[in-house]
């Protein structure tokens, strides 16, 4: 079956497509494509998220996306093909785990001006089967990379860096991704460049031991999971701290780019992984992969796409095998990772 | 197959649930039952309806009404018996015809509790289809009333009365129902009755030729279809202006009585129905029900119920039907009705 995901975070980039095909467990990626959001968009959508609104802009703002997500599904399958089933997580504008959740861009429209079926709304079922709501893309990862005999760590560093242990779907943050080592690149570049791209700026600068000793002093590391990294956590006041300290801006981006990879080392270890799976920003950074190698001897570390698993596109991927699973009335929800009472069927699916 | 229809109107009475039986096109009413909004609830439901709002009071309002619908049902089915699917029409709170819509009430909570599939959001389809999103009643109605060879007028005579013509789909509101003859009553009885039970009060009173005359003048009356008469139209404004011709209340109420009648009959007597078939609380009320048979000679008056739909249950009846279109895929808005451009599966299925 091919099917279309479709995925839109809260950093309020754009709109993720991808489309793969699923036998089974075996999922394939055929493309995957981004539209950016244009710049009103992402304020309009910040102006019913965090604020006061009128009921009537939410009304229409969920339309209105419904026509965006439409249009980006439509491009994507020109460039790639035609699809049976369409995922399409919505853009998230209030969550409140175990209480409720609220995700427009409306599958009526997307249904209607696609003429595929939509699964859409993956969230609120868990939340009332006690669950948080989130993570959802673990069961995927569990789903994908399951091996009878093999302990597989999926790791996705994205912003913040988490992992998937598989088959236990245990699943939490680790730490910090890609945020802190971004914030501080677009100082060193004076904002010609977002991200260190091929980890060649950490590959010149010099680790600070003590800095990063005094890092990983932070007790989040040593919680117990579940738990969860705000991005607050690594936002600017932590980047401001580590601008305070007077080392070079390129050995404080050495530094950043080790500590990524140590918090994620030590928090997979204790489940003695045989394998690494990479997904996610981090997983082009050579220098981030080189790390995890160092940190995890013994421990093979492969990308998300040696398993057939576009590194950019694994989000919107996961809500491709969510809706597939939706649409063959399977549950989808880990109670392992959100705290659900009992796996549930996700979704609401609009012909 | 049993299926649960639940709506709760804009009036914001309460929760109405009806269960029926149905076999393809025969639908029978096994129960009925009506659960008040608590005043909490009504207060809340307008905060978000009207007036500026948090994002986070939708989101929560969402599952909280959840939570109702969810006990409303599960207390028709101990009283009733178990159904197999349900459908809700949720609490609207925007509806802008043929831009968007938002209905509440969260499908995922329902369908937790009761373990049971639902149907939820049935106007949105509609709309992205480029119709109205409403009425969508007068396809259930030429489902359920068509007859090969006679023409049969369905009427729902509720605050504002309504008529669907059998089988051409024709549907649109004739002008006021009970809501004239109600603030009249609740006037005359000094707040001791909401409505004139039995037709009481206006077999007492005298018609008033001159003014019924003067009513009948409104051009709307004369308005091709589609039209819809808002409730604002025959509100407390309209009631004051009656008031202000001095003429005893018995006596208004006896005139607005029959100009219920004189308009609905108005309105279908050009469509030389063979048959009318009356639903909705002025289906109660002998009074409109004779002066209905004296301005329609030949016309024969049924009620709902003598074809196994209960009067008051009707609107929830017809979520039921609507949701057993969208479990079975197929198409169930009127585009006659509506004015979309095409036949559309109605509504999100929550497994």
């Amino acid at each position: 079956m091919k099917v279309a995901g479709v995925m839109s975070g809260t950093s309020l980039d754009g709109i993720d497509v991808a489309i793969v095909e699923i036998h089974g467990r075996r999922v394939s990626t055929i493309g995957f494509q981004s539209t950016p959001y244009l710049s009103e968009m992402r304020r309009a959508i910040l102006s019913v998220s965090n604020t006061t609104t009128a009921t009537h802009e939410i009304s229409r703002l969920n339309f209105l996306l419904g026509e965006l997500y439409a249009r980006a599904i439509v491009r994507a399958c020109h460039r790639f093909g035609p699809v049976e089933l369409i995922g399409c997580h919505g853009q998230t504008i209030y969550h409140e785990g175990g209480s409720s959740t609220l995700q427009i861009g409306e599958a009526a429209v997307i249904a209607e001006r696609t003429g595929v079926p939509v699964v859409s709304d993956f969230r609120t079922r868990d939340i009332a089967a006690g669950g948080q709501g989130a993570p959802l893309v673990p069961f995927v990862d569990c789903l994908l990379f399951h091996h009878p005999r093999r302990t597989r760590i999926v790791l996705n560093i994205g912003g913040i860096a988490n992992i998937t242990v598989v088959p236990s779907g245990v699943a939490f943050d680790t730490g910090p991704g890609n945020m802190v080592i971004d914030a501080l690149v677009r100082d060193y570049t004076q904002g010609r460049q977002n991200f260190d791209r091929g980890g060649r700026i950490a590959a010149q600068g010099n680790l600070n031991r003590p800095l990063l000793t005094r890092l990983l002093g932070d007790p989040y590391y040593r919680r117990k999971p579940p738990k969860s990294a705000g991005r607050e956590q690594y936002g600017a006041e932590f980047v401001a701290r580590l601008k305070r300290t007077e080392l070079l801006l390129v050995d404080l981006i050495t530094t950043a780019t080790v500590l990524t990879a140590a918090t994620i080392a030590q928090a997979a270890a204790p489940y003695s992984p045989d394998e690494l799976v990479v997904s996610g920003g981090g997983a082009h950074n050579p220098q981030i992969m080189h790390h995890l190698a160092a940190f995890l001897p013994g421990v093979a570390i492969a990308t998300s796409a040696d398993y057939g698993i576009d590194v950019d596109a694994k989000e919107a991927i996961a809500f491709a095998v969510l809706a597939y699973r939706t649409w063959h009335r399977q549950p989808a929800n880990l109670p392992a990772a959100t705290g659900a009472r009992r796996p549930v069927i996700l979704g609401k699916v609009t012909f």
